[in-house]
């Protein structure tokens, strides 16, 4: 299982006028999830991309459960669930400081070759890395 | 059935370094789209929210098919698609200039009341509105 | 003088929980009116990105005068007040629908070609458009 | 002198197709850097807002020097300049990891009472505060 805690803290220009993180948001705080995810596995998003290829989101599947608000710690679990082909599924679950559960997610990504547009496995050394992982 | 069309493009600081518009821009331009076509029907957003009730997304659902470029005029088709008790479900369609299917989306919104923050009935001149136009 | 004017609707995640539109907003709207300008003049701002040149905004000085608030039309008029060298600097206003100033904004950018990341002078065909302009 | 430093990360959502970040991102950044400053001399910005009191952004003079891009950490140095009446003027300087400057800018905000959208003067505790270290 490969798995990753990611934190960030809901800044002003997250909120809207009900008061609460505008929920557009999560899309930018578990994208940032997933590519520090990479990271603490020693592959940095940017290199995949000079490797000409490119990770876009496909499908995602939100549960807005309670509201997060300014200035809160919000505690992001991303989890690769699957690994197949030229998409990456991963799962997320953001905790609030009282460790709440206020959001679930499911967001798929798939391998594009930039230059082609087309999709295409990705790069040897991620898939390597991936499938071992996973296999554990 | 109560359906609308609203014209978004797309803009430079709505893109991101692949190329395409960020894929958080969408639930952006369904939320507008959703209100416009409120409006349509003789409900300003606004005004409900004056009557102590905010309408926060608790599901999504969405399927990103194509990319969005720079400057691209995109077509949102939104269909209120059911209404019961608390929750409206909206459905919407994305396309392209050239008539592709770029996006597919079904979001919920929950009315809830924004003083006591507590799942609530729409405010009746909406509900009533709505019950007669889901049931043409 | 070349003027021109965009038209733009609050939308709500533009605003912030103080109910006022964050003011970071203004440069994307600033930003979508200078190039709807350039439509006006025949100058779709991606043509001038596939002639390898970019604009990117190297300095801007704000004044927010009042909030902008959701839903509200904000009117902007954008001027060309000068065009020197690889510089060009634009002049806004925006009102709200009342016919207030809220914002005034004094926004250059500069050529820069793409591939080398150096200052250049525009396309032959936006300079001249420009010149032919401003001199009337 | 009233000084601190905050770091980001420049996301991948806070790109466009430029490849740089977009510049209405500095005003999300230098936001938060200046209340991280507040919360660093005991003073937590949601505390002001409960006080009724909100510190809207009335002026803002930028210098974009050089860009940032996606995944650099970034260094923003943020220095409280002045501070009379209902005004605070806050200094910026931001730093790309080789640590040349790439962006400088002065903002200023005002005490607004919430209720009544009138300039007002800081709540005590906060002026205490800034005059005790303003003045050292």
């Amino acid at each position: 299982m490969v798995t990753g805690k990611t934190y960030f803290r809901v800044s002003y220009s997250d909120t809207d006028q009900m008061g609460f993180m505008h929920h557009s948001n999560y899309f930018r705080y578990y994208e940032t999830a997933r590519w520090e995810l990479f990271r603490s596995l020693g592959i940095a998003y940017h290199e995949i991309e000079e490797e000409d290829v490119i990770l876009p989101v496909i499908n995602a599947s939100v549960k807005f459960i309670k509201p997060a608000f300014y200035d809160q710690e919000i505690t992001v679990t991303t989890l690769i669930r699957s690994f197949k082909g030229a998409r990456i599924v991963f799962s997320y679950q953001a905790l609030n400081e009282t460790g709440e559960i206020i959001n679930e997610a499911q967001i798929t990504v798939a391998c594009v070759k930039k230059s082609t547009n087309k999709a295409c496995f990705p790069p040897k050394r991620i898939s390597d890395t991936l499938k071992e992982l996973i296999d554990k």
